[in-house]
């Protein structure tokens, strides 16, 4: 079976919106449930202003009482070099950097011009790099801005190829708000995937528009093995209007092991974790596939 | 832009297993709507034993009372000849019949073998053609039986190629239960491609495991350009355990419409028609996108 690689993204990009504080202890039983399920690889925090998103005040104790994590690897968000050097006073040795495709939505998201935050992202980029640190590059809004519509591809392309040359390790497509199209993004990383590789992108999808699982295929049938996605469907840009719910883990696990993938994750135990959600965020959590998978349980 | 057609039946697969009983008036106010919203090919009902299925107790009147359709078609499901010659004598000109994977699943639905199912379904499709009736002939359970499990794709093709020598003009791939992945169906799909062609054939999907729309995309992307679907995401087969939840119509026009293809449905009005039966159902109906369908319409 071929392997897939799944970055668990929930604790970061599934809590930074959520309206209910997350304690630093609720996160690490949230990342001790997931590890015990099978994931490996996680967006655990990010390093940003904690007055601008709250949820992510504990990003530097949250990196200090990490479990160990063999084959594995905690990411760390950092929104500029400040953020950069926070990460890594904090023991982080991965880290993301975020370049939207959009004047407007990158004022919005780090209040900086499209041109500034290139050059910010190249900066991030390069120092990671220069420390031996692995660097992510996400292209957000790559289908989509909330406030100006749909986006060229060819400014994905461009941008994409800005942060490899700053020495990016891996280029992460992300459809923010849940506006891509299964035929749009199967355009977008054809493109990209002509351009750089396979092997250098993943995507970061989300469900706000049902398209979630059919945008994953996409993804995955043009030879995609890396994939972004939130336990129990956790999720949504406090920066975005209308983003809400990124791909569960447990939908696209589901769907990648059905169609024959390896993606080293015991359902079971990853069910258990997401019904486990609903006690922390006192209401029902979870992907399309629960329900399903819930009743087949009780059944047996 | 390339035209696909949907088939709504939500009035036949989608009410059949509804636990509060539908009233005739009530298909038609829901009928009436879909037609506003501009679908204009319809599973209207099915000639079943009404003790099995009392909700398509007025089938006879419901095909007696449909409004007329400009360039659509009603079809009416019927189980064997006697099912087949009241259809007729209801009027209906375009027949579906129903033909089951595996011998378990033919017992349970029909009473029938899989050989007698076989036969009765040839039988009808003969006698459809001698009357000049356009006859659909469904394989279902095509991915998967919930009894007997996964189901071999060579079934599959010789069952269909059985109802195409006896005269079918389509035939249905139908996931009764919701049990397909998408990378089955790729293959299942291209191989019946191959040996029938893609204009022969549509496709029937249920939401069961949130793959709904995965699964339509895979079609799509082969050519395929029949669509069943069911309104409000409606649905399930009383006799399969485990099926819930048809393809909603709602998440296919606008995947489909997104992706650039020509649905011919109006969303607006769609969704409209959508969160309208939830007065008949009093409860929460709708496929995927109506939450954010219904939030975007509340902000303009």
């Amino acid at each position: 079976m071929e392997k897939v690689t799944i970055n668990e993204v929930g604790l970061r990009d599934g809590i930074q919106a959520q309206p209910k504080f997350v304690a630093t202890e609720q996160k690490i039983a949230i990342l001790a449930d997931a590890i015990g399920a099978g994931l490996r690889h996680f967006e655990i925090t990010s390093f940003v202003n904690p007055k601008a998103v709250p949820q992510m005040a504990d990003a530097a104790e949250l990196c200090r009482r990490l479990p160990p994590l063999v084959d594995g690897e905690y990411t760390a968000l950092v929104p500029n070099l400040r953020g950069y050097e926070r990460a890594v006073e904090s023991g982080v040795r991965s880290v993301a950097v975020v370049l939207c495709t959009t004047e407007t939505m990158n004022q919005r998201n780090t209040n900086m011009s499209l041109a500034e935050a290139i050059a910010s992202g190249e900066v991030v980029v390069r120092r990671g790099r220069a420390d031996q640190a692995r660097v992510r590059a996400y292209i957000a809004t790559a289908a989509g801005c909330p406030f100006e519509g749909k986006v060229d591809p060819a400014v994905v392309q461009a941008l994409a190829d800005r942060m490899l040359a700053a020495g990016a390790d891996e280029i992460a497509i992300a459809d923010t708000i849940g506006a891509a199209n299964p035929a749009q993004m199967d355009d977008l990383l054809g493109r990209l995937i002509r351009a750089f590789g396979a092997d250098r992108l993943a995507v970061h999808f989300h469900d706000t528009r049902g398209m979630g699982l059919a945008l994953a295929w996409t993804a995955a049938q043009l030879g995609i093995r890396r994939f972004d996605s939130s336990i129990g469907g956790l999720g949504g840009c406090p920066f975005a209007p209308g983003a809400s719910g990124n791909l569960a883990t447990e939908d696209l696990v589901f769907m990648l092991g059905e169609a024959g993938y390896d993606t080293g994750v015991d359902m079971n135990a990853l069910a258990t974790a997401v019904n486990a959600l609903e006690r922390i965020f006192d209401r029902p959590v979870g992907g399309r596939i629960m329900r399903w998978y819930n009743s087949r349980r009780r059944l047996s």
